[in-house]
Formats: structure tokens, sequence, C-alpha cells
């Protein structure tokens, strides 16, 4: 019945110059920028109906469909990469309906599935940017992100919809282009990283620094800092997904191939999460990835803007409307996160609708249990939905 | 008023020979074990005043009084050491009353703070013991301390009490010498290590061998693996106080003389946590407690010894009593995890108290805050107390 998304081929936007360079927040500047991207569905004439989805933390571009390889990305595309990672949620008369919207998904700046990242080549020296590349914020992404929209000749969003830090990635965009973004959805996100994160993501950001392949970041010319990275990935991971879960999976015996550190099954498979991850991911990018969460806080935004967060919220023409989804089960962005946005939401006076789910998946539930969340988008996307040329 | 212990000094008691060595229950065995202990209050002529204390995961045998320097510590003995972990609950009149009790505190075997361990020299080779130190077992610790209560004339321990891993280490005493202990009092503690647990301490154990100082555990004539023993000490810490606690202490700066992987006040706070923390501390040591928390449980102890847990729970001549604290805000031993104990008991028909106390302190409420748990502790050990020469 349902078809789906079908193969896809993954899509590259270049934009900056040498006479007017990308700006991160930080103050670093690069002359291009590279996006990856991928676009399900078509873009109407009045360029109106696109949905803007950001991918999380380790995520890419390819949300959608089937994708063997994506340029650029060296041997990370693994053959987990190849079916998108919201496959289910996208596609005609899916959750995001593709018969309606063309939705795009974009990979992160300073990411490594072919956007510019610190594995990318430097045309200044031919060799990989590494360490030298800037830190980049939710807010550098998302700038990047609507340049790419300027050059679909999308000037208003449908909506942008996004899990995670891809939920904190909503709020920054419909902050900052307040104009630009009808709906906003943010899945299992919050208004700032809290402590917990803070701490997680230092202890992840160490172990890689630990590494002594890691070399403060020119590692690409040697062996790559894999222990490091695994780690990070171990501790990152268990907040993702429920220890219920992780119990279960984890079978009654130490994996054979397991490192002399592996004691028990729990560790065992704790262990081949990290090995798997590693074989996809790039050590510079995910610190990007970690400063990027670490840093975002829309109340300090607020403050550098001068106003009260409530009227950072609502600073358009007309306001937003949000659907905020919480993830009961969530131990990464526990509950009374996204209970504190919608306190400022209705501070705000911003229309709102706060579903929470019942999942025992935990935080990764957002990826994995589409029927949770599939009539609640459906039904916020497309009763909001009012083409112009209709 | 109180005057508290005053000045002590460590004992130190050594068992086993080369006809009859320790055995742990890994199968290994030394032919001779230290203990270091410390004892406050005096035994009474029938030895049945005795109460055993066991310190958690990093403490000490000293837990009262003031004592600057304990041989065979090596520089650990660091002057945060100097006052006892559980001062303020022992001594005359207080909660642990050396009117009425001697408190017999001893260190862990395999610990670094004189009682045999990795740092250890062993009398084969004239060298520290390091990776070819015996894992060692709650249960091992357990006994270890028994032979010193042996050795002290205690044939029955008027109570055990312990928090974290030493509460732990209480279950394990009363159901390991059901007929020599009355009085039990686990302080947030729990019939086994948990998933959560065994993720945490195995993203430790990894942080240490990820150090290339570590060197497989043979690090003593060389640089210690300090970067992956203070990453392990941060991954322990947050799950030991609270984050709203740590917030606070963080201050709004960088401290100076911070690592360059520290960027924000709340990573400078926690870097500090682990610096401060391998200058007492010793990486083979840190080991082998991870390894014996992860290994308790009570459930798989009861299976291998054909009963029930209740049955285990209950299987001296005439049953204990227990005194069971949670601490609302710990999320290193979940206030559910005494619930299971406590049904377990229930189960058992074993009388207990179960008190939850509220703090704002998280888990080590238990070592910072004696006013929460003192009344309780106080009115049941004493009330309980019949001494038999009265």
């Amino acid at each position: 019945m349902d078809e789906g998304i079908g193969q896809v081929e993954t899509q590259f936007f270049t934009f900056g110059s040498e006479g007017a360079p990308f700006v991160f927040d930080s103050g670093a500047a690069l002359p291009e920028v590279t996006l990856a991207y991928e676009i399900y569905g078509e873009l109407n004439e009045a360029r109106d109906n696109a949905i803007l989805l950001f991918h999380a933390l380790t995520g890419s571009h390819h949300a959608a469909g089937y994708n063997p390889s994506v340029p650029g990305t060296g041997g990370r595309w693994t053959e987990e990469m190849h079916v998108g990672w919201w496959d289910s949620f996208i596609g005609p008369g899916r959750s995001l309906n593709t018969d309606k919207f063309a939705v795009v998904c974009a990979n992160w700046v300073g990411h490594c599935y072919g956007s510019t990242g610190p594995a990318s080549i430097d045309p200044e020296t031919g060799g990989p940017y590494g360490p030298s590349f800037p830190r980049v914020s939710v807010g550098d992404t998302v700038r990047a992100h609507f340049r790419l929209l300027d050059h679909l000749g999308v000037k208003r969003l449908h909506a942008v919809v996004g899990g995670s830090v891809g939920g904190m990635m909503c709020l920054e965009a419909a902050t900052r282009y307040p104009d630009r973004v009808r709906f906003v959805v943010p899945i299992a996100a919050g208004l700032r990283a809290t402590a917990l994160q803070v701490i997680h993501d230092f202890e992840q950001i160490s172990a890689i620094y630990n590494d002594p392949n890691f070399n403060g970041g020119k590692y690409y010319d040697g062996p790559s800092p894999d222990e490091g990275l695994a780690l990070a990935r171990i501790i990152g991971h268990k907040t993702f997904v429920s220890l219920d879960q992780m119990k279960e999976r984890a079978r009654d015996e130490v994996a054979p191939g397991s490192s002399e550190v592996v004691r028990l099954p729990l560790e065992s498979y704790m262990w081949h999460q990290g090995q798997e991850f590693v074989k996809r991911f790039d050590a510079n990018a995910y610190l990007r990835t970690m400063w990027a969460w670490q840093d975002f806080d829309l109340s300090a935004e607020a403050e550098r803007c001068g106003v009260e967060l409530p009227d950072l919220l609502c600073r358009g023409s007309d306001c937003h409307e949000y659907l905020v989804f919480s993830i009961d089960s969530d131990v990464c962005y526990y509950r009374c996160e996204q209970e504190e946005l919608v306190e400022e939401l209705k501070k705000a006076g911003i229309r709102f609708e706060w579903i929470t789910v019942h999942s025992e998946k935990g935080h990764d539930a957002f990826l994995l249990e589409p029927r949770l969340f599939e009539p609640h988008l459906r039904f916020h996307l497309e009763s909001m939905w009012s083409p112009s040329l209709k």
C-alpha cells in the first residue's frame, strides 16, 4: 500500500565566498560552506509547503528512503545509514505527508555526512581542517540551513520538526527567523542544555581528548581516537535508550571478540555499541556536536537580545504554533524540560499542544515508534495546512 | 559539650599463612592479608557491644576523629582524609554512641588505605602486586572483616552499618553470618548492582583502561593513569551529588589552571573533582571497587545457595532487625532499590523500619547530613541495646 520514498540521492549546496564568508557565532569564518541535503516530496509553486527537518546528534540529512552512498563521507556511510532515520515517518500518506509537503533535511555544519566539517578538505592547506575547524553552534547550523532555504526559494516554512538537539534547532529556527516559520514541532527537547547534559557531554569530550590517538584533533594521517570515541558513545548511548531495553538486548553472554575490559553481558552490549559507532563517525565532528549542545541556552539568547524569553519566543508578526512532544521514559531530555518550554509558551501567549507519549524505549522512542507521534503530527500539520495556491 | 573522638591511630591486623591462605571468591589466594582498622569506644567484657561499620567506595577505615597519617598509604593520605568521614556520627552521645558501643571500621581488601591491595608489596616479587592482585568481591571484604572480629573476640555484633556499597556489605554480612549480626542498617543501598550502576562502573573501568599510562595495571614504576582515573571519578561523582548542588558549587567562571578541555564553569568544577581525587586514590584499587560493586547480587547468591532470597535474608537462629534508609534525591541508589529490599524483608517476615529522608544533596547526604539519620539511628541502636552484663 504505502510505498515510501524509494531510492534517493543526496544533493549539495555550497554558499559563501572569499568576500562574503560564513561567519560562525564564535567569530570564526569560512569562505565556503557546503551542505548535504535531501528533499522528499515536491515544492509547490508558491514554495510554501516545505517542512524543514533537523536531524539529531549523530544522524544525517538522509531521513527517508534508501541511499547507499553519499560522496565525501569516507567510509562512514555504513550500512546502518542506508535507510533514512525517519523513513517510516516520511512518505506519501505518512506523518510527514509527501503528497502535500516537501520535507527538506540537511546535515549539520561541522558534521561528517557531507556538509563541511573537520574531516573535509581545507582548500587553503589541501588537508583536512581537523582542529582548526570552528566550533559550530546550534544557531550556526540553523542559519546555514536557512541559506539553503533561500537557495530553494522557500521564504516561509510550513513547519520545522526535529527531535533531541534537532528539537533545540526547531526552537532556534523559530526564534531566529520568526517570520519564516509557521509551525514548530520540537520532540523530546528543551530550552537549554541542563546541568546533567553538560556533564554527560563533558565526560564524552574528555574521553576523546584522553585518547592518545586524538592528538589535539590531528589524527587524520594516523590511527583514529577510536577508544575515546567509543567510550564517548557508551556514555551518551545509555541516556538515549531505556535501561530495561538494554538489559533485554544484552544477551546472556559476553560476545566473542570483546575487549579485555569487558566481563559482563551488559558491558559487552555497550562495548559493541561503541565499536559500531566509531565506524561511522568522526571524533572531531563529535566534539562539535557536544559543544553545540552544551552551549544551547535560549534564555541566554533572550538576554543577549535584551528581551524576556517569552518575547523571544513570540517575535514574529504573527506567533507560531507549537506541537511539543515528551516521552515519559526519556532520561536524556526529561519531561520537566518540555514542561519548562510549555510554561514559557504560555507566558508568551503562543498556541500549543503538549503531548506526552508513553514508551518503554526512552529518548530514542522518537526514532523507533512512529505510531506514538503519527496521529498528532498528521492532525496538526495537515489541519493547519492551507496552501496559498489552493 | 560534645567532644568527639579526638586523635586516633590506625591499627593493623594480619592473618593467613602459606598453609592457610585467604581464598578470594574468584578462587585466587593470598598467603597473607593485612587489614587497616580503627576502633572507637571500648569493647565490653562480653564483647557484644561492637558495631561494624563499612565505608563506601573511596572511603577508608578512618571513620571518626583525627588521624594525620596512616602507614602504607604512600602520598594518598591527603589532608581531606585526616578527619574521619563519619566523624559527626560517631562519639560519646552521638548516633553511634561510643559511651555504649565499640565501633569497628576496617579498610576494604584490595583498597589503598592500609589494607592489602594492588599497590601493596607482593612479598614474592618485592614489588607492588599491580594487576596480579585478585578481583575482590563484596563477600571477600566482609569475610576478611569477620576475621578481624574473630581476632577481637567479637562473636556477635550489635549491628552492621554502612552506606552505598558499604550498605551492600551490611546485607552481605547479615546473610553470610546470620548468627553473628543482630541489627542491620543499610543506608542508600540495594540488593544488587542495577543496570545503570553496571554501566556507570563500566564507563569508569573503560576510562582507566583507555589511559595509556594504565598499561594493563603496571604503572607503579612510571606515570599514573591520572587522566583516566580523573574521568572515572567525574563519571561517578555526578551520581553521588545533586545536580542543583553542583550548579551552585560551580562558580561562574572556569578556575585558573584547568585543562584545555574545560570551557564551562560546571566542567571546571567537575574537572577539579577529578584532579583532587587522583591525588588520593590508586587506579588498580579503584578498578577493584568497581568490579566488587558490579558483581554484587544477593539474588544470585540465594540461587547459588539453592534458596529463595527471603530465606537467604532470614537464615539465622533468630532473624535480624533492619533499619533501612532511603534518600529521596539519590540518583545513585534510587529509592526503588530500597523498596525492593524492603519487599524481600516483608516476605522473609523480618522486622524492619524503612525511613526515607528528604535531602537536596543526593546520595552523599549520608555523609553530609547527620541530622537526617541521627534520631532513627540512635533510637533503634540504643533501644535495642541490652548488654549481656548489665
